[in-house]
């Protein structure tokens, strides 16, 4: 396979710059205001899939932001590989901590990262991840190595939930027709320990309002006297937790998948260094359900966190009122077998049954999804193990994420193919926060891993 | 007196006129951004004095904003009155709850205010009652029946603490040395139930920071393995009240006046309506500290309120982000014999204790004061009494309120005076608040008692 080494070796500067390119489009789907962009980043994304050689593009509208799809049919009796990434990004703030403009990506190195990294919004999360898949498919297109069938599906919604492509996988089924889902929006323990996510979280995202009096209110004449929505809300929030931070929402846990002493040593054995973890990111402590390791916390066990949180004065100096409103945006991953639909309602019913009567509240769902499991006895997650042991000249560890990729649950559900999270990324890539990365060396691996994913799979089914 | 009643009747369209050209200064001493503004509003202020006929103004420089100070001693044998006010206002914010521009006053009648009522920040509190001395004075001055010496000393920090006018206060005992201060910056029951304030409620402001991860965290990958500040926060904000509402602060009731029953029975002779309170502000229920009534929660039990909260992403759609910091603005009223330094150090010391090791935290004391009362059976007040009741026709009722004028305790201590406070707003004003507004009845009401004052001060004495 000296094809493949010599091909990167020969692209690797535009395939650099041709991925800076893509992360100066600043396509945050979340945000309104940014709709000409996320538009103007499909019409990019369809263009890099026909300069690979990709046939029937197609950029699909959606109620929502579209998804670009694209194929190359070879050879209708070899398998076909659906690859799934998104072109969306996360919203870049807080602002002031980026150390260069979050869409105007610079190259610099870093002590994990001594090839250099781009920084930039959406770098790792997930342009830089699919974009992989665009340059190994020219790669094989161009050394004639296309081992399957290829089929893009590369959507603009994923940070805000997928709706659109839950109806789009719905209504398209025989054209995303495929024997194994492959998607690069993970990442790996550490770039000399690759491994493989075999778990992923599922997702409940709500947002709440507490309602005290009608207007904004002095707070010395009104003090004491009437409902602080702010003092509510946070006396709300704290009883989603008890003292061993266990969530208290009744039958929250109903449904938790118990893992078996030997499937916690099994996670117990994967590398991690606690004393590291917590340098990585200044804690004297962490701060967990009591009873779980860091491991288990993030990777077995449901969590609930609030993920911001807004009401009364927050400018400069100091303004005594007692507002009139308090919010908080609040998200619960879950694990097998949960479903977020039914943590959604558990939540709203407690929420609003410990709601004291001198206020109203207000729970909005924002978006969901469902958990997911990946067995490692499968051919294509063989495939990817077999791929990654090559480059790396190590053998993966299948890990399970506490991130969430609501679709892929859907994805099984619909086209009753299992999906491989072959991802290239790292935990200290910061990805939806300021200063994401994207190693050089993860975004080459990744192109030079592709191909023997191909290579394999053919092989193996 | 039938010459004050001409007066106002002749110069009431300028009255009016001359205050809504003050409004439309933005004088908001919390934000920097409104410095000039600040600095303009002082001008005008002193103009204003020198137009209705004060000697020696000065518009006295102090680290912070100035202090406006002029006179008019027309005999040393006279009593002496020193008249208090601020030309600052509180931030407009939030805009998009305002009916006009904050600081593009208009006239509009309501159903409180059936003469019309001037809506723009700091109409009530406290440009409209300050500016009524000023126009009072020009009514003595104009109509040569000025009874007592008088001192005008207004400021243009009261809404961010005073610090400077405490400073000024003590350099300047002599050029201060008076027999009555006067103040109008509080409150009448209702525009049929005069009133005059006889205590008010020290305050202690702190801002509070918990710092958690050292960045921004996805909330799915370390979510339920690191404290999230935010839900921290809340937890700690939880822990500062009891099921009760009681405060939980160690310490904190420990110097708390206990008022008699013959006291509490006092309190609730006053006229006060549940329902038409509960109706005003479109509240199911009251909320406060169990065992007390709605007025003796304002009037004279301590409180605690968080006025402003902020942390991780509060825009539009979802972000799955555990903040790296979260912050809240937290504020306590004090009562007889509370100290605001001793409170502020039971606070900082309590929210020290609860914080979780898991998180570093940091509190900030933004500005303090201390509780004060003042007697019914002086000069000054029977001065203001007996004014009032010639003007409203009704005697008026003494009351404690739960609003805070710093300064108020600390004249008492540097000056040996004591404070009358002769207020004109109504509660439903909306000080603080958007569309905040004062009555035109109110306005030329208090012009008209202010002169009432002088005469029977001059008498008592």
């Amino acid at each position: 396979m000296e094809h493949i080494k010599k091909y990167i070796k020969e692209n690797k500067s535009r395939f650099i710059n041709e991925l800076v390119e893509l992360l100066k489009i600043p396509s945050i789907s979340a945000d309104p205001a940014y709709k000409k962009d996320v538009l103007n980043c499909a019409e990019e994304v369809a263009k890099s899939m026909k300069n690979a050689g990709a046939e029937n593009i197609e950029i699909c509208e959606t109620s929502g932001y579209p998804i670009v799809y694209g194929d190359k049919i070879i050879d209708n009796n070899l398998p076909t590989v659906l690859v799934y990434g998104h072109y969306d990004v996360q919203p870049a703030d807080p602002l002031d901590l980026w150390e260069n403009g979050p869409f105007e990506p610079i190259i610099k190195k870093t002590d994990i990262h001594p090839e250099g990294a781009i920084f930039a919004r959406g770098s790792c999360d997930d342009k830089g991840q699919f974009y992989m898949h665009i340059k190994a498919f020219e790669l094989m297109m161009n050394t004639n190595t296309l081992a399957c069938n290829i089929k893009f599906m590369i959507e603009g919604e994923e940070e805000v939930g997928s709706e659109n492509l839950g109806v789009f996988v719905k209504e398209n089924k025989a054209r995303l027709k495929c024997d194994a889902i492959l998607i690069s929006d993970t990442g790996i323990i550490a770039n000399d320990t690759p491994s493989i996510t075999t778990g992923l979280k599922g997702l409940s995202y709500l947002e709440v309002e507490v309602a005290g009096p009608s207007r904004d209110l002095h707070s010395g004449l009104y003090g004491g006297a009437v409902a602080n929505p702010i003092n509510i809300l946070c006396e709300m929030i704290a009883k989603m937790k008890d003292e061993k931070n266990h969530i208290m929402i009744p039958g929250f846990y109903d449904n938790v998948m118990q893992l078996s002493e030997s499937e916690r040593a099994e996670i117990a054995r994967a590398p991690f260094s606690l004393d590291k973890y917590k340098k990585a990111l200044n804690l004297s402590e962490v701060h967990g359900e009591e009873g779980y390791t860091t491991m288990e916390r993030t990777g077995i066990r449901p969590t609930l966190d609030v993920n911001g949180i807004w009401g009364g004065y927050t400018g400069e100096g100091a303004k005594t009122v007692i507002p009139s409103k308090a919010y908080a945006k609040i998200s619960m991953r879950l694990v097998p077998n949960q479903s977020d639909k039914e943590i959604t309602e558990l939540f709203s019913n407690y929420f609003k049954q410990i709601a004291p009567k001198s206020v109203k509240v207000k729970v909005t769902p924002h978006h969901g999804g469902e958990p997911y499991a990946s067995p490692t006895n499968i051919p294509a997650y063989i495939a990817a193990s077999q791929a990654m042991e090559v480059t790396y000249g190590k053998k993966p560890v299948p890990v399970k994420s506490g991130g969430s990729i609501p679709i892929v649950a859907l994805f099984e559900k619909e086209l009753g193919v299992k999906s491989i999270l072959l991802g290239f990324g790292l935990d200290s890539d910061a990805i939806h926060s300021p200063n994401e990365h994207y190693g050089i060396f993860n975004y080459l691996k990744g192109i030079e891993t592709i191909p023997h994913f191909f290579e394999n799979y053919r092989k193996l089914r």
